[in-house]
C-alpha cells in the first residue's frame, strides 16, 4: 500500500484549454474563428448543463458558438434540415448533437449527416473507419482522447503493456481499445465485458485498467494488479443521503479500497470527465485547420 | 494427448459454395444473375492464381464473373475510371481489386472509389465502419468471415469465451477481435502482436487462438493451452529440399507438436484458405440480394 499517482483530469483539461486558446489566437490572426455548433433536441436536464459548458468553454477559448435549441417534438427531417445546414455554413467547423435525442429520432442517421469533416465527435462512419486505419485526419471520440492524453501526460508507456477494457460500446470501449493497439501505443489489448467469465480475474492482469461499464463501483480491490494503472471513465449518481442533493457521483471503481493499490488512477470526478470537454475543443481546432487548409 | 478435431475448411468451403450455387440458382430464377468484377494489375504470378481461382469459382456457381487484366504500368487514373465504370455497371455487383497493387498505385484510394454497396472485400471504410458498428448490411472482410464460419459450423461456442489473436492487420487481426467481441460472439478478446511482451504466455489464456502474424511455425506447444480451438490464418512458404517445387506451405502454428494439445485445430493447406473465397461468394451474393432489393 502506497499512495497512487492521483491522475489529474481537471488541470490537465484546464492545461489542454490553454494550448487550445493559444491555437485560437493563431488562426484568428490568420483570419480565422474556429466555430462550434451544439445542436441540442428536447429539455433534457443533464444534457442542457453538458451542451451549457460547451458553448461557454467555446466563449472561453474565443471559439465563436451556436447552440441550437430544438424543441423535443422536431421531427427527423427537420434535425436534418439543422445539420445540413449547419455543414453548409462556412463559419462552422465542428457539428455536435448532444446525445441522447428524444426517442423518436434516428440518432445514428443523424451522425451519418453531418459531414464527417466537421464531425468532432468522432462517430461519423467515416472517423470510425479512420480510427480502425488508424488514419490521423480522422475525429478520434472525445472520452478516449481524454484517457489517451491523462496516460500520455503522465508519461505512462502504453508500450507492450497489457491494457484491459471493460466496456465494448462504440463510444468508449471499442475506440479506446483501438488506440490502445494501434501501432502509436502497442498495447497488448483485452476487451472484456458483462459476458465474460471471471471478470476479476481477466482485470487482475491489467497494466492499464480501463473501466467503461457504468457500474457504480465495480471494480474492486481484488480486481486490480498491485501497481497497475486505473483509468475510471464511469459517471454514476448513487443515492446519498448525507448529501444535499440526495446523491453523489461515483466511477465504475471502488476507490477507496482501489486507489492504495495502484501507481496511478483517475478520480471521480476530476479524471476522465473534464478531458473529454477539452478534447471536443481540440477536435474542433482540428476541423478548423484541416477545413480552412482545403 | 489426443486426437484433435480437424476444422476441415476445404469441405466446409464445398458446402457454403454448395449453398451459394442453391441461392444463385433462386436469384437467377427472379432474372438476377450475380456478378462479380476481378481487376488484377500487373504480372504478380501468385496474385493470378488468385485471379484465377475466383474467376473459375464464379463460373461453377453460375455468376456472372468479368476478368479485367491491366498492365503493371496502369495509372492511378486509369484504375480509378476502371472502378467508376464497374461502379456504374448493373451488371457487376461485386468488386474486387487483387491486392498488392504494383507499387505506385495508392491502394486505400482505389478502395475508397469502389462504391460500398459493391465492396465485397470489405475494405471500403463504410463497411470497416459498419464491423464496428455490428451493423449486418456492410460486408465483414472474407477471411475473418471464414473463420468465423469454420468456428460456427463446428457448434464451438464463443459466448463468454477467451478468444486472443495474434496479429492486428486491418484484412484480419482487427476484423477478427470486432468479430468475435460482438454481441453476437461475445467473447473476450486479446489482441496480441508483435510488441506484445511474452506472447507465449497470452496465448496460453485463449479457449480460441487465432494465429495471423505471417511467421512460418511461430506458435509452438507451449504457447497453447490443453483444450484450446487453434485457428491457423497463415499461410507461409518455407524452403524444402524434399519437395519438387523446392518449398512446402506452412502456416504460422506448428502443427505436429500443437495439433495433438488442441480440441480443435485448422491445417494448412486446407484450412481458413479455402474459407476466405468461398465467403468472397457470399458476399457478392449478398450485395446481388442488397442490390437488387434497392
Amino acid at each position: 500500500m502506497s499512495t497512487p499517482r492521483i491522475l489529474d483530469g481537471k488541470a490537465l483539461a484546464a492545461a489542454v484549454l490553454d494550448e487550445c486558446r493559444a491555437e485560437t489566437d493563431a488562426l484568428t490572426n490568420q483570419g480565422i474563428t474556429p466555430g462550434l455548433a451544439v445542436v441540442l433536441v428536447g429539455e433534457d436536464p443533464a444534457s442542457k448543463v453538458y451542451v451549457a459548458n460547451k458553448v461557454r468553454t467555446c466563449g472561453e477559448l474565443g471559439f465563436h458558438s451556436r447552440k441550437i435549441e430544438l424543441k423535443a417534438k422536431t421531427t427527423q427531417e427537420e434535425l436534418l434540415q439543422v445539420v445540413r445546414e449547419l455543414n453548409a455554413d462556412s463559419a462552422i467547423h465542428g457539428i455536435l448533437v448532444q446525445s441522447p435525442p428524444p426517442k423518436h429520432i434516428d440518432e445514428e442517421a443523424i451522425i451519418r449527416a453531418i459531414d464527417p469533416r466537421k464531425d468532432v465527435d468522432g462517430f461519423h462512419p467515416e472517423n470510425v473507419a479512420k480510427l480502425v486505419l488508424e488514419d490521423p485526419s480522422g475525429f478520434v471520440p472525445c472520452t478516449p482522447a481524454g484517457c489517451m492524453k491523462l496516460l500520455e501526460s503522465a508519461g505512462i508507456s502504453t508500450n507492450g503493456a497489457e491494457a484491459v477494457i471493460i466496456g465494448r460500446s462504440m463510444i468508449v470501449g471499442k475506440p479506446m481499445a483501438l488506440l490502445l493497439v494501434s501501432k502509436k501505443s502497442n498495447a497488448t489489448v483485452t476487451i472484456a465485458h458483462s459476458r465474460s467469465k471471471d471478470l476479476p480475474a481477466i482485470c487482475r492482469r491489467a497494466d492499464i485498467l480501463v473501466a467503461a461499464v457504468g457500474r457504480p463501483e465495480m471494480v474492486k480491490a481484488d480486481w486490480v494488479k498491485p501497481g497497475a494503472v486505473v483509468i475510471d471513465v464511469g459517471i454514476n449518481r448513487v443515492e446519498d443521503a448525507s448529501k444535499k442533493s440526495g446523491y453523489r457521483l461515483t466511477g465504475d471503481v471502488a476507490y477507496q479500497e482501489v486507489a492504495p493499490l495502484c501507481s496511478a488512477i483517475t478520480p471521480v470526478p476530476g479524471g476522465v470527465g473534464p478531458m473529454t470537454i477539452a478534447m471536443l475543443m481540440k477536435n474542433t481546432l482540428q476541423a478548423a485547420r484541416q477545413l480552412s487548409s482545403m
